[in-house]
């Protein structure tokens, strides 16, 4: 589907066409960038209105990620003050609006790879002597959950470019699937060794195999540290801590949400049965059964070795301090 | 598929036309009554060789669950006596051996609702006030799975007959989805109050709402109470011991191994990759990557409440006792 505008943007984001929360707030804010790009409004007061109802119809898209809610604060703050000053023309008001959301594109990607250098550094170090690590991962957090190279999954492409990864895990993540349609692809594709399983194996890996650490991303990170992300992480962290496997959250700074106090707020979406029942259009579910269906989960920042982010690898209840640096 | 004999018995079970470990055993034994009848042999030392050929190729069908081997030795134990004793003709040998295997289906049944007495009774003492319960279970162990009534899904059974079952959450149970297909079917059926999550889903599931108790079933229960099950069944104890939900193990006493110490000594099948990356002949996993599919895994006896047999209920360090009863 070709995005015209934020209608088109709010369709790809809700329908899951496009997610991964940096990936959200970067589609919902190019989609707006685009209808700025066809809209004639002379006057800038009007514009700032637009932009206002635009930005607050893309953040109800998807209720869990943090990251477009705060990228829709920081754009409505540079429009007031875009409208506020006098100096600022209509057409240097649209220009400077877009060219601050292109810059998005640009700082994920820079972020990412920030992330990836502190990931690969905090992994490594929890080995005892040289070597290579083996690692799991859940969900997509890859080239396509973020602009590109990934938080989680940007963590293992470092660890794989400096030579230290000896093989990765990825969950399958039902109910839509992610890590055996996305991340599996993705891996596949750069060559890095990895294997695929199914969400309940998790366990009976860490007992039969080596795992160095889990590293997974986050749609929104409370200010205690606690963190949301897709559905199943929670489990995955208590095994984890079950097995003595640390246990990383990797997210850039602004899937930190500080106007959250603690993970028990974070508002978790509840998605259609229809994707636990069925695959495509085939039922694999018995007919009349009724089905919970949440999105995400929130794993209690105990569970939580480190949270890397672009600035560097905080303990959860350290991470306010990322905001000041 | 009709079973004709006992080649068509291994077919069903080793492509798990027929799974669950009561039924195994109970189908792989039929298989052969079923050849029995067809047998024209006139000396009883010939039909005693052909019976332990055909148990022996029988057993090798499926690895992990133990049923079918303790039928199986129980039944040659039954042809050398029978060959052994001058005065069985061979036309009274053929007879007393098929009607011993008919008798294991009234058996199974009659034991499973044992084990549904015991289980209600040991689940609702877990209460600590008068009331309703919710329990959660895995994998398939309904009617389904055994020749009537089940056992895990015996005990859910007898509790909803008494009235105490507010709800029951089954698990998916992938990669051959037996939870969402079978235990969904089963419940759908028979209108009892449930509901269906992924795997992962275990965890938040707790979290969000009071779960009483987990039950599920056994492929084989080791001398020491270490328990191998369909795989995810480890995960689920680890994460119930976290949320202090007691976890039930239930099984019948044919399911306890004596011969084998401990779990670590429990052989593991491990099935093909198209389960995991396959629903029917739809692919659901990105071509190329590896899987690791395992059909079992092994939970410890300390993260298990009790095991519930049809003799009685056992903490697992004493499941040897029920040898004796």
């Amino acid at each position: 589907m070709k995005v015209m505008g934020v209608e088109d943007g709010w369709k790809v984001i809700n329908k899951m066409q496009v997610r991964g929360a940096p990936a959200i707030a970067i589609v919902g804010c190019l989609s707006l960038a685009i209808e700025l790009l066809n809209n004639n409004t002379t006057e800038k007061k009007i514009m700032r209105q637009e932009i206002e109802g635009k930005l607050n119809y893309l953040v109800s898209a998807r209720p869990t990620a943090v990251n477009i809610k705060l990228a829709a604060e920081a754009l409505l703050n540079l429009a007031n003050s875009l409208n506020a000053d006098e100096n600022v023309s209509v057409e240097a008001f649209k220009e400077r609006f877009i060219t601050s959301i292109e810059s998005m594109l640009k700082k994920d990607i820079e972020d990412n790879k920030a992330i990836g250098t502190f990931g690969c550094e905090a992994i490594l170090n929890t080995l005892k002597c040289d070597g290579q690590v083996t690692v799991l991962t859940h969900c997509n957090t890859g080239s396509l959950a973020t602009a590109g190279y990934g938080t989680a999954l940007g963590v293992i492409r470092s660890l794989f470019e400096s030579n230290k990864l000896e093989h990765v895990y990825c969950t399958e993540t039902r109910p839509y699937n992610q890590g055996a349609r996305l991340t599996a692809y993705e891996l596949v594709h750069e060559k890095i060794p990895a294997t695929l399983i199914v969400d309940s194996m998790v366990a009976a890996l860490m007992h039969a195999r080596k795992i160095t650490a889990v590293v997974v991303g986050a749609d929104r990170v409370a200010a205690n540290g606690d963190t949301a992300n897709k559905i199943g992480t929670y489990q995955i962290a208590i095994v984890a801590k079950h097995h003595n496997v640390p246990f990383y959250v990797a997210a850039p700074s602004t899937s930190i949400d500080i106007s959250i106090a603690s993970g028990d707020k974070i508002k978790i979406e509840e998605r259609p049965e229809k994707e636990m029942t069925h695959i495509g259009e085939y039922r694999i579910a018995a007919p009349g059964i009724a089905c919970w269906n949440p999105s995400f989960d929130v794993t209690p920042a105990a569970l939580i070795t480190g949270i890397i982010t672009e600035k560097g690898v905080y303990a959860p209840d350290t991470v306010m301090k990322v905001m000041s640096c």
